[in-house]
């Protein structure tokens, strides 16, 4: 299999795993547990619980340990997604191409089904307890724990989400509170993959730390390239809207530093993470090809 | 001390240990701090920590080992609030005598509030492990973090939630339907409550599953001792509008049944919960006196 072939066959893994912890849509309660399958079940690219996969492949994971923290992480990314359409915050009508959560069930239900699916992503997370056989598995889950619920909350995820809502709401932003959000909005979750995937094969402490700087790399990168092609491509090939940042008048890294040097920052960037990936014990190639990917992409 | 100035200082005792566990309001992402902080200090009964530590203490529990968990409940109860009063949900503009947190933050930060404290409240929990010594330990939190998210989700709390907009939605309320609402929404967090006080202190599992009978007594009593208020009570008396059950159209157990059958089952319901009170080897008084007093209570 060629790369994009693997990436497919890993992305329908992590769907299946995922799909495995969706709650049945039965009784009093059909309705709500009916509006969180559907907005996980709406597609996406599943990065977050491959990024965990794979790193807890580099470091020699084996079993089923990581699975349910899998399905929890995208859990958690599609709650957000959720709260974020609602019209109480951006107010969007479609994503991916599909109406949104609350343009299909009304925008309390939706609220119920952004906070069913957080609830159920520590639900899901707790099961792997019941994998645990030594005291030591339990504290890498513990730790694990600790971690998703760090970078998911005010002072990760949700911290970003205020940050960015507030900017908006004034008007100004500094290059640190850009910096800020988006280190919070897209890094943290994938901070929260590698860094668990790591902890859960049995990564060593400096190891993990290494892993939470290569995703903190990933994710600005990720993002300003995201700013790049907002810009710099057509609506045709990236499948929605181009110049909706400049439109939205959201400060991005590339209105504040221009194309060139936003460029220059991605590829320093994503040199560091795959410097990073590639000083370990063991190598993960699909891993690193994989973050080579997402900031050479074009869409 | 007599029960209400003992009441009164457990409230407080329950307060301090909640406010140990609050985020301080700094960073850029300040403001969802504050609103979070906002919400959780409007006041409040603290019945469901109350009830937790209690239960610690009927099955002879020592040390802190309960107190994220009693911080932990109450953000979760607080974090349903503050969506329950959201303009999406109910609409509530005012509780407790104060403005809610969307009316005073907006809808978009109240939302973040929400899901910063049902975050939190699972961060809060997992420290718990932090204090444990030994597997047995371990195993204690693990389970009471697994009941912690069955009560609160799908097929707890928001659960109930859910079946109530809809049935709002749909203009009809089967009994079956009521009841399942009044379980999920009143008495699955003092389940929680009762259970993981429990469990944390070592109750087998007999024990355990006799106090989830008992909290679901209780709750449901609860629940229609305040139904039976907003008959049968004065404004002055209640401190809130009465009739507003009857105003908002909304079914309740009175309405259904009757004022003397709802009596006689507030009767029946705490009766059968302090029978299962007074059936363990040790007594708690104080815990028994609580649930005499809220289904006797007026107001």
């Amino acid at each position: 299999m060629n790369f994009n072939e693997t990436l497919k066959a890993k992305r329908k893994r992590a769907e299946s795993i995922l799909m495995e912890y969706l709650p049945k849509e039965e009784g009093f309660q059909a309705k709500v547990i009916e509006a969180m399958n559907y907005s996980v079940s709406a597609g996406g690219k599943r990065l977050r619980p491959i990024f965990m996969e794979e790193a807890f492949l580099l470091f020699g994971g084996q079993g089923k340990q990581a699975e349910p923290f899998m399905a929890a992480l995208e859990m958690i990314h599609n709650y957000s997604l959720v709260h974020d359409d609602l019209p109480a915050m951006d107010n969007d009508e479609f994503r991916r191409g599909q109406k949104t959560t609350w343009n299909v069930y009304g925008d309390g239900m939706a609220v119920l089904a952004g906070d069913g699916l957080l609830n159920l992503a520590y639900e899901t997370a707790a099961k792997a307890f019941d994998m645990a056989k030594t005291l030591e598995e339990m504290k890498r889950i513990t730790k694990s724990l600790q971690v998703l619920g760090c970078k998911a909350g005010i002072y990760g995820m949700i911290g970003g989400q205020a940050a960015d809502i507030e900017a908006e709401t004034c008007g100004t932003v500094s290059k640190d509170q850009l910096l800020f959000i988006h280190e919070k909005k897209t890094a943290a979750l994938i901070q929260a993959a590698m860094m668990i995937g790591a902890i859960l094969a049995g990564a060593d402490e400096t190891s993990v730390a290494l892993m939470e700087k290569a995703a903190y790399n990933i994710g600005i990168a990720f993002q300003i390239q995201d700013d790049i092609l907002d810009v710099t491509s057509t609506g045709e090939v990236l499948g929605k809207p181009v110049g909706s940042d400049e439109k939205n008048h959201k400060l991005t890294y590339v209105a504040l530093y221009g194309l060139d040097a936003s460029g220059r920052k991605v590829k320093e960037l994503s040199e560091e993470a795959l410097h990073i990936l590639g000083s370990f014990r063991e190598r993960n190639e699909f891993l690193e090809e994989l973050v080579r990917m997402l900031i050479t992409r074009e869409k």
